[in-house]
């Protein structure tokens, strides 16, 4: 219909869709305010060389990127992450620790448009910055089920499943796999969820993991829960240490009131280069859809960005999948905007008092609209109701002379005759926006 | 100090600096919902085509452009106008009119970064589609007043100038100047402000423009007022009409009570090509900036993007001049945002319990942070006096046996024994976030 149709895997966001959205992110801003955290954003262009060294093969694969007319390499960011990492990094001593930062970055990604996943998007991303303790893990990850609990889910909708980098590296220490095949590792067991055993081990295989090493690998990380670990010969202080830190996270978990949400789970990795202790995802509880959320910690990142060394955990949460489950689930916000008032002139010389009431109404914070083109009363009236007002507001020259707005009650079509002052009462009360 | 630097023109937001903006953006949405539009966005990816008819010839030298993989030609839209027209082109039937949209949307513009103009910036964006008359241009005119009024500006910091293509046509047809040329024309009036006379005339010149015709122009629309006209010989019934369009949208604007912000001035002519009638532009009072916003009436745009006819109007008002205005006056918001309470365990010992306290404080709404590192009580103190928080909730052995905590008021150094319900009750009064 129109000559220009939008770009591939992008969206329109009517008024309808952008209602939900705006919802969503007031529901996200809202939780990571009550936490304590502050609001920061940064540019959606970045130099691609950001993105290209820290992130994952995959992700890299995936920026959409150009060369601009000053023949710089430029990426729309496809993760908030390294950007927030060079923020830090370049004020990293001015700024009081613990850093705990929130945005809502518009993020970008090429790749092939399908169910829950589009070319431009938007996440939650929460961060804390200079805390190496489990401590800021569990508030981490208390947000994000906070996030989505505010959105009205609830533990038999969603679940956090998490693991640690560490407690991996310790079981690819013991089966003895190459240190500089490990990124490659993690991209393979990352896939676990979407491709199935199979398609993981032949990926493995071909990062040059021995067949032998990469079934001992699979059958523990599949067996999920830390008693896997015990198959295999590991070091045993090293081993402590780890179930002692995973033993701790869960009790903070369960203080934070979360532990019903929240399943420790080897076969969660990440696919993230950049990722050292904590990973997490959540999903619905169904299974059938993409994870909603991902992230972990990441102690190395601002020291490789030039920064000073500091320990750093966090999260993504994504719109797309959420809509989709909050749908899925019926639980997603409806109804049109409201306007409270609705204000029509009886003939166009009525234009400018209705404009004057209009002002006033407006003036004392009640959201409010105007017939724009002479009509009829009955057509504006239709108007009126199109648009959600609570009431309309006719004046007329009966009006104009008495000083009184004829007030009616679009829903039960009741009239009364009141000044502009009793009109902003009736309406103040319990109207949104 | 950071390896990776950001891009020239480009920003980063820091959470001095995003409190800020979203001070702007919370209460531009705050007008436009009060004014009852609507909200809406479209993806910042756009089919370069979209931008290159419709727009000024400025404008398209300074698009974000590239080809992506898929071989399409992509622009980083710096505009909202050319989305919107397409939005509504694509469903115009099923939209209710008269059309109130509005969007903050984020905008990118390739040129010289200077003071006041970047390459990546917001705006809001207000619309009405589906009104010819002046009753709609007035509606946006006062809307574009109240959102710097929202933020603080009285009719001494800022001025809205306005004039109509409609009576710039009339000028140039009365003074013959070749309707090919009026694209050329509109652009070189529009940099009268900002280059002068001479170099207006110039660029006249080169448009093809003859030089007596240049100069009458010139000195017809400096005279700025309605009047500047009589010197001209134009036809009676055009020039009156325009003469009484003008004269009723003034008379709207006083009962939208922002006349005193008003300024009809024929200078304003606007660089974009597609405007088609009143065409303003809003400015600090003492001349020191660049305009604030921008906009007009635009009825041919959405027919030319493949939709049905409709009239429409609106603006565009920028963050970035906005932002200097207001620093130039001294009225930005100050002050870090403000947690209420910060949770200290005074040792590891009581750190699930601090845990379960932070998680009642955050369930009753009341934002608070928690001490994440294992450190003395003094030094979490000074965290929590950074943190700019109300109180301090201290959680001891005696505090876990009593079950009452201690509250220790940050500004006055008081302390109490509360539970959490009284302390709750205590800071849910009076907190911002």
């Amino acid at each position: 219909m129109s000559r220009f149709d939008r770009l591939p895997g992008t969206r329109d966001f009517y008024p309808d869709e952008m209602r939900v959205r705006r919802w969503i992110e007031d529901r996200w801003r809202d939780v990571a305010l009550r936490y304590g955290f502050e609001e920061y954003d940064a540019p959606v262009i970045e130099p691609l060389e950001l993105f290209t060294d820290k992130s994952g093969e995959e992700i890299v694969e995936q920026i959409y990127s150009f060369v601009d007319r000053g023949d710089r390499r430029i990426a729309l960011r496809p993760e908030m992450t390294p950007s927030l990492a060079r923020m830090v990094a370049a004020r990293s001593q001015g700024l009081p620790k613990p850093i705990k930062w929130f945005s809502i970055p518009r993020l970008f990604r090429y790749e092939r448009p399908q169910r829950g996943r589009f070319r431009e998007f938007w996440q939650l991303n929460l961060d804390i910055l200079g805390v190496a303790g489990v401590e800021a893990d569990a508030e981490i990850m208390a947000a994000g089920v906070d996030a989505l609990r505010a959105c009205g889910l609830t533990a038999e909708d969603f679940e956090l499943r998490y693991s640690d980098r560490r407690v991996l590296d310790l079981v690819l220490d013991g089966l003895e796999i190459d240190v500089g095949a490990r990124s490659s590792v993690y991209t393979a067991l990352d896939k676990l969820v979407r491709v199935g055993e199979e398609a993981v081990l032949a990926e493995l295989a071909k990062a040059g993991v021995p067949d032998e090493e990469a079934r001992a690998l699979m059958q523990t990380i599949t067996g999920r829960h830390l008693d896997a670990l015990e198959a295999l010969k590991l070091p045993t202080e090293r081993l402590e240490r780890e179930v002692d830190r995973m033993t701790r996270l869960g009790a903070y978990l369960a203080a934070y009131g979360v532990d019903e949400f929240c399943v420790f789970d080897l076969t969660v990795v990440r696919g993230l280069a950049y990722y050292t202790g904590v990973v997490f995802e959540m999903y619905d509880r169904k299974g059938a859809l993409r994870a909603l959320c991902g992230g972990g910690r990441y102690d190395d990142l601002l020291e490789s960005v030039g920064g000073q060394a500091m320990p750093a955990v966090g999260f993504g949460l994504g719109e797309a999948v959420l809509i989709e489950l909050l749908e899925a689930r019926d639980r997603l916000p409806v109804g049109p905007a409201r306007c409270a008032a609705f204000v029509i002139p009886v003939s166009a010389d009525d234009r400018k008092a209705a404009m004057e009431v209009l002002t006033k109404l407006r003036g004392a914070g009640v959201a409010s609209d105007l017939a724009l083109r002479d009509q009829s009363v009955a057509k504006a009236l239709k108007r009126a109701t199109q648009a959600s007002a609570r009431a309309a507001v006719l004046i007329g020259e009966r009006e104009r002379e008495s000083g009184r707005l004829t007030f009616r009650e679009l829903d039960t079509g009741n009239e009364t005759m009141l000044t502009v002052e009793q009109i902003v009462a009736r309406l103040s009360y319990g109207t949104p926006a």
